[in-house]
C-alpha cells in the first residue's frame, strides 16, 4: 500500500511502462523525480519487478573522466548484447541545469542507442533529497528491463556513502594528477571502493598512485579474512577505449564474488533499509512542512525569530507540535 | 522554551560556559556534537548572546590549502587583538577520523595560542546531519564570544549550498592547477562565493585562472544592479603568508557592504529560518526513529521486504503511521 492512498499509480502510464514503450519510461521517471503525485505508488507497484539488473556505482572527483568511461563501459555490454541505463547525478552544480547537456554531449555515441538510456539529473534541495530521488530513478531502470544499470556521481564527501549504499558494485575512478585532491579523499574512498580505476593512465603520475593505492590496500588487506574480495587498481584510458573491457571483466568477477560469498544479498538487504528511511524521512517533512503549515509558521515566526523574543529551537518545537504528533514512547 | 522541556541546560555549565571557562566551552561543544541531553536547550539559553562574531564561511576543493589560509588567516586577527573561533568540517573523510589530527597538526602555530579555539568536526551520520550540527558548534564559538568564527567546509556539491547559508561570507579557494576540477564546479562555486581566493597563487596557471574567473564574473555582473558588491578575486600563497592582509581587508569591506546594503541582516534572517527547519527535521527523525519504534519496525520488517512480500514504500507507511502524526487538511 502506497503512502498517499488517496493518490493511487497511473494504471495507464503503468501498462505502457510495463509494454516497454519509452516515452512511458521518460514519464515515468519525470513523475519520480519532480515527486509529482502517485510517484511513490508507481514505485510501489513496480517493486516486484526489481533487482534484476546489476547496480554500478561510478564515483570520484570531479575531471576524472568519469562520463567518458561509463559510456565506453555502456558500449563495452552493448558489445555483448546487453542493455544499460544510466543515472548521471551531478550534484556539482546545485544551481544550474548546465551539467545535463554536457552530459549528454560526452556520452554522445550511446545516445542514440536504442538499448541505452541516459538520464541526467540536477541536485536539487527538494524535500526528499537527492539520494532517494536518484535511487528510486535506478529502480525504474531495473524494472524497465535494463541489464545494466549504471549511477554515477562526483564523489567529494558524503556522496560516496550514498553511492555505495546505492549500488552492488562501486568503482571509485582517480586520476594520476589530482594529486592532493586523492590525498584528501582516500580515507572515504578506501571504504566504499570495491574496484579502483586509474583514468587518464598514460599521464605522468598513474605509477606512483598505482603504488600508493596498492600499498594502502595491501596495509588493510592484513587484517582481511580469507576468501575476502581483493579490491583490483585497474587502469584505463577512457577517450581511446584503452583498459576498458579488462575494467569490464573485472566488474563481472565482482559480480561473482558478490554472489558466491552472499554479500550480494547483504548489499540488497542494507538497500531496502535504507530505502524504506529515505521514503520515511521525505514523507515526514512532506507531513510537517506541507501538511501541518511548517512553512506558514516559519514564515510567520520570522519577526520574533529577527527580534530575539523567541529562539529557533522554541518555533521549531511549536512546528512540530503542529504535526500532531504522539510522543509516547 | 527548548523541544526536550525533560532536560533542562546544565546551569553549572552554562555559568561556567558564561563565565569563559575554556573547559566548559570544550564541554559545550562536544554536548552539541554528540546530541546529548540538554543539548538543544543549552543553545536555547545562549541565544540571546549570539550575532556578535563575524561569521566566515571558507570553503574550495580539497587540496586548495584551505586548513593553511584559514590559519594564517587566524594570525591576521589575532595580529589586530581579535579572537577567533574555527570549525574545520571534513565530510572527505566520512569514516574516519583520521583528518582530525592532521588539521590540526597543519594549523600549527595558532593551535596554542589561548585566542584562538579549534575544532574539528568529522562528517557522521549522525540524525541530525551535519549542517545543522556545525552551525550549532558555530553558534557556540560565538556566544562564547570570538570575535570572528570561522567554518572551513570540503566544497563540492550540496556542502556549498549549506556553507553560505551559515556564513556572513563565503570565501571560495581555488588552486590554479585544479584543471577540470574547478571548471566541473564553477557553476555552483559562482553562486556562493562572496570573494574568490587563488591559492597557491606562485604556481603556473594562476594567470590563466584569474583570468577565467574575471571573465565569468564580468558576464555576470552585467545583469547586476548599482551598488552590488563586486566580487573581487584575490591572490594568495598560503604557506608563505604572501596576499592574506590583502585578503583580511577585502572581507572588512565585505562585511562593511553587507552592514550598509542591509544584506547582513537579510543573510541573518535566512540563516535563523534554516536554523529553524534543520532543527524541526532533527526533531522529526528522532521521534520516528527514536521514540515511535521505527528502527524496530524496520528491522522487523526485514524479512518482508527481502522476501519481496512487502514493499519499502508499505514498510514506510507503516512507521509513518507509529508515530500517530495526524494528517490534517
Amino acid at each position: 500500500m502506497p503512502i498517499h492512498p488517496d493518490t493511487g499509480a497511473d494504471a495507464e502510464l503503468l501498462r505502457r511502462f510495463r509494454d516497454r514503450e519509452r516515452t512511458a519510461l521518460a514519464r515515468a521517471i519525470s513523475l519520480v523525480e519532480n515527486e509529482r503525485p502517485g510517484f511513490e505508488a508507481l514505485l510501489d507497484a513496480v517493486q516486484p519487478e526489481l533487482a534484476r539488473a546489476r547496480r554500478l556505482g561510478i564515483t570520484g572527483p570531479p575531471g576524472a573522466g568519469k562520463s567518458t568511461l561509463t559510456a565506453k563501459l555502456a558500449l563495452e555490454y552493448r558489445a555483448r548484447g546487453e542493455t544499460v541505463g544510466i543515472v548521471a547525478v551531478d550534484p556539482s552544480s546545485p544551481f544550474s541545469g548546465g551539467a545535463l547537456l554536457g552530459d549528454r554531449i560526452r556520452m554522445g555515441g550511446i545516445s542514440t542507442d536504442p538499448g541505452v538510456f541516459i538520464r541526467s539529473m540536477a541536485a536539487r534541495g527538494s524535500l526528499g533529497g537527492l539520494a532517494t530521488g536518484s535511487r528510486e530513478v535506478a529502480d525504474l531502470l531495473d524494472a524497465y528491463g535494463f541489464d545494466q544499470v549504471i549511477t554515477e556521481t562526483v564523489g567529494v564527501g558524503q556522496s560516496e556513502l550514498e553511492i555505495a549504499d546505492a549500488a552492488d558494485t562501486t568503482m571509485v575512478v582517480l586520476v594520476p594528477d589530482a594529486g592532493d585532491s586523492v590525498q584528501a579523499m582516500k580515507a572515504g574512498l578506501m571504504e566504499i571502493a570495491d574496484l579502483f580505476v586509474i583514468n587518464k593512465a598514460d599521464r605522468p603520475g598513474a605509477d606512483r598512485l598505482a603504488q600508493e593505492l596498492e600499498l594502502m590496500l595491501h596495509l588493510r588487506r592484513g587484517e582481511g579474512e580469507p576468501g575476502a574480495w581483493t579490491i583490483p587498481v585497474l587502469r584505463t584510458v577512457a577517450q581511446t577505449g584503452e583498459g576498458v573491457s579488462a575494467l569490464g571483466e573485472a566488474i563481472d568477477r565482482h559480480t561473482e564474488y558478490l554472489r558466491e560469498s552472499g554479500e550480494l544479498a547483504a548489499r540488497r538487504r542494507r538497500r531496502l533499509g535504507e530505502r524504506v528511511r529515505g521514503v520515511v524521512d521525505r514523507e515526514l517533512r512532506r507531513l510537517v512542512w506541507e501538511r501541518a503549515g511548517g512553512e506558514r509558521i516559519l514564515r510567520e515566526s520570522l519577526p520574533v525569530l529577527e527580534s530575539g523574543a523567541e529562539s529557533p529551537y522554541s518555533v521549531a518545537a511549536r512546528i512540530v507540535r503542529a504535526v500532531g504528533v504522539e510522543k509516547g514512547e
